[in-house]
């Protein structure tokens, strides 16, 4: 099985958020689509270790922010190269009071989004890695008129370039990897293939050796 | 509600092809998504009514092929817009004898088709209009290093104009809508906004009033 064949599947890019007991937490994911449309259903997957995840589970709502092509790196950066578990993301820049709420009073992104879309939980399946969320769409807002950033445009002009590959120590073992985009660190010297970084959700190629 | 809202987000375009007891059919989709990387699941949805989506619920395996930006109207056409039932779409232009086969002697197209992802059904969820399947990957192959179509660029660049619309024939009643993509008639006065060509998937906004 070849991975890369998997990566010419296309993909928005969302920041996907929830509100369970009075905590607010958002993330950046990748994988929204519309499923049927008599009744409307979307479907969306989420890293079962992110606390997004955690909290929909509980919550059984959401608010997906379909980023538009304008949006920079800082907002994919603050939303999914950290954890809600550490930080409380919706302060600064993302202050709860200066974001519109959705319908459930779920914060939504007004700047370099196009459209958001509130959800509530039908059913839920968990694959794994992932769980994978069957939801009904309670309302869905046009933002404006701007092109959805897609997940190939967001590798190829978003995100920072990583720095060239250095020379390889010869001589030093490999003890670990880096991802060069968040810095989430995977401890073992043999980084499978098809990994992907559980905290930004960059794959094995993103990731640089730690030698010991 | 507003369902523009969900045009936003973003697909690639797919020949998604079965085989059960004998018979083969393909069909065009464009849901598809990687929903877990540990162990490799992939979701797709299907249409109800087409004779694909009945023969995958009979076979459990199917073969999807992601076009590539090259492809043409007329391959979307051929899998697309007339139904298995009707016509065998393995012959002519796509006859069997000429298309490679995955693991399964599904086949796939070569031409115009950037990979090809080879599965099993692990879990199916009815939503009414639609099936969404969940399915492991058998095999996965990188047919060219050309970017996939995405629906946006389908809709843009590959499908032909709709005529400009005609004046209204006011004091005629409306009987039906028609699809100006593939013909499909829907009978009745009123199409529902959401509506989607059940033959090919078009939206509303796709259809033209028949007067009576």
């Amino acid at each position: 099985m070849d991975n890369k064949a998997l990566y010419n599947l296309s993909y928005g890019v969302f920041m996907l958020a929830t509100k369970h007991d009075g905590k607010v937490n958002g993330c950046i994911t990748n994988t929204c689509m519309q499923v049927a449309n008599s009744p409307t259903r979307v479907a969306i997957s989420c890293i079962n270790a992110n606390y997004t995840c955690e909290l929909i589970k509980k919550s059984g709502i959401f608010a997906l922010t379909l980023l538009d092509e304008t949006c920079d790196f800082d907002t994919i950066k603050h939303f999914g190269m950290q954890s809600g578990r550490d930080v409380d993301k919706f302060t600064g820049s993302f202050d709860l009071s200066s974001l519109p709420a959705d319908l459930n009073q779920i914060p939504y992104l007004k700047e370099h989004a196009c459209s958001v879309i509130s959800c509530k939980v039908l059913e839920s399946s968990d694959l794994g890695s992932h769980t994978l969320f069957i939801a009904e769409i309670l309302d869905a807002i046009l933002l404006n008129d701007k092109k959805p950033l897609t997940y190939a445009d967001y590798q190829a002009r978003v995100k920072p370039r990583p720095d060239a590959p250095k020379t390889e120590d010869t001589g030093k073992k490999i003890i670990g990897w880096k991802c060069k985009i968040c810095g989430y660190v995977y401890d073992g010297s043999e980084l499978p293939a098809d990994y992907t970084c559980p905290l930004c959700g960059h794959p094995a190629e993103d990731f640089e050796p730690i030698y010991g």
